[in-house]
């Protein structure tokens, strides 16, 4: 689907996985077939408004669009993108912290 | 079932799946054969009245007949129509995201 | 036991289910034998006060004796009633929809 | 234990299973030993105060002393009573209706 | 460990199971090696100050030392008396009954 | 690690088990291989400010440093101190009564 | 990843493990690969502004950078540093104590 459309609800944001170069420690370079583990950190591509109390007062995401993310591994639901590249939507509470 | 006569209650909505076409990276559609994921995306038909909390306040729907909705996969329950397609009912929580 | 007496508490409803007729695609009627899924419409013949919260406050039903209701397969609890037909004691949470 | 001098807790009750007469179609009465389901039908004996909310507010009960009501299969703590006869500790939660 | 000198915290209290003697119907005592059900009857011999709700505030048990309770079966920790008896110390929410 | 220098935070307590000498009913004092029940006693070394509400407000522990505890088997965190021995971090909850 | 740019979110602390050095009773120090269990204490690195309560309002965590913390075992999420070393992303509720 075409991911530039999609505006997530409630707490929801949608991510890009961001692939991280691993390297040796000798500092060589592993190709991608080389690395097993899924990628942890993200980039912010849309936020929903944000989590809403049973009072229904809503508190805004407290990472904005552009933001790098590091999620827990095996969280969220898989979308696959237009260009054939891998999204991910994620709960607030899926996120960890942010990368400066 | 006769679909349009469903009154969707609570925070429930009445989903009609939209199939996507699935292109290959050269840009071959692909035949519905193919494609084994089940869609994810789906056009809202008709909406409750919204997640009512303890104390009895009811919050309406933050989607409207006519969105299309991303919802996550095996959420809801399967519901046949008199025109022989698949319906789904969902719950509010079962959608993550709007698509514009 | 004698359906007629049963008086349902807080947030349940006495159900008598509706089979539907199922047709193929070229409109034969399937005799009950060959449909196999157990039917997820019901009429609703009886329905408690509602839900209490927990102050003690009480939030009547949204659906009255006569409605047709869709359930969620599977929920609730079978009763016989004297007339050997199956009946089903529903709670609020497992009416999905009214068909109207 | 003598079930006469048992004073429920709570929102618990006492009650004592009713065997139902079970009758085929055709009016046959079947033997004990034929009827293989548990009873669901009881005769209330005893009551509690009722369900305390957090607050410490006490809610009595629906149903009485004399009532006979409908539960979940499989819900309570079985009790032997000194008449060598079945009876029932069970929930507010597990009863499902009052036959009147 | 000697359990007189057992101070039970919040809603908790310490109990000394009782044995019924368990007739045949017959009238014949059985003795204790034929029975093989654990007693579900104990004689309360120290009781915490209560159960604390979440503001803080602790609301008494309905029970006092020398009630004997009705509790339910596999509940609770087993406690080893220094007189080699079996105590245990049970939750308010274990006991069913009082045996007046 | 140094126990002497560990701080429990909120509802935690630090506890140090205390080896019950286990007789038989002759009075024989069985070594310690014999007895394979872990211990359910321990004295209170360090004790958190205790358990944090919703609302930020904090109630005090109802016990204190020095304090024989009898705790729930199989709960807590074990901590192997710098002295060989085994010490156990544990919660309010796992906290059943205390032994004066 | 450069954990010096980790700024963890909510509760969420940042967290080098320390490798206790683990000695035998005679006071032998054990090389590493004989030690098998993971350490439970840590040096924290970064934390996040604290828990939100429902209402929004947010409650400051315990303890601070530089702070030696104990840790639940097999708790939180494995980070990989661009070092080569292993951070973990722990939660409040996982910290245990704090060691002084």
């Amino acid at each position: 689907m075409d991911v530039t459309k999609i505006k997530p609800l409630a707490d929801r944001i949608l991510v890009k996985p961001v692939e991280e170069e691993e390297k040796t420690k000798g500092g060589i370079v592993l190709p991608d077939t080389v690395s097993k583990e899924k990628p942890q950190i993200g980039e912010v591509l849309a936020v929903g408004p944000g989590r809403t109390n049973d009072d229904g007062k809503t508190f805004p995401l407290q990472f904005k669009k552009g933001d790098k993310v590091i999620y827990a591994k095996y969280s969220g639901t898989d979308i696959k993108g237009d260009d054939d590249e891998d999204y991910l939507i994620l709960s607030e509470k899926d996120i960890l912290a942010i990368l400066e």
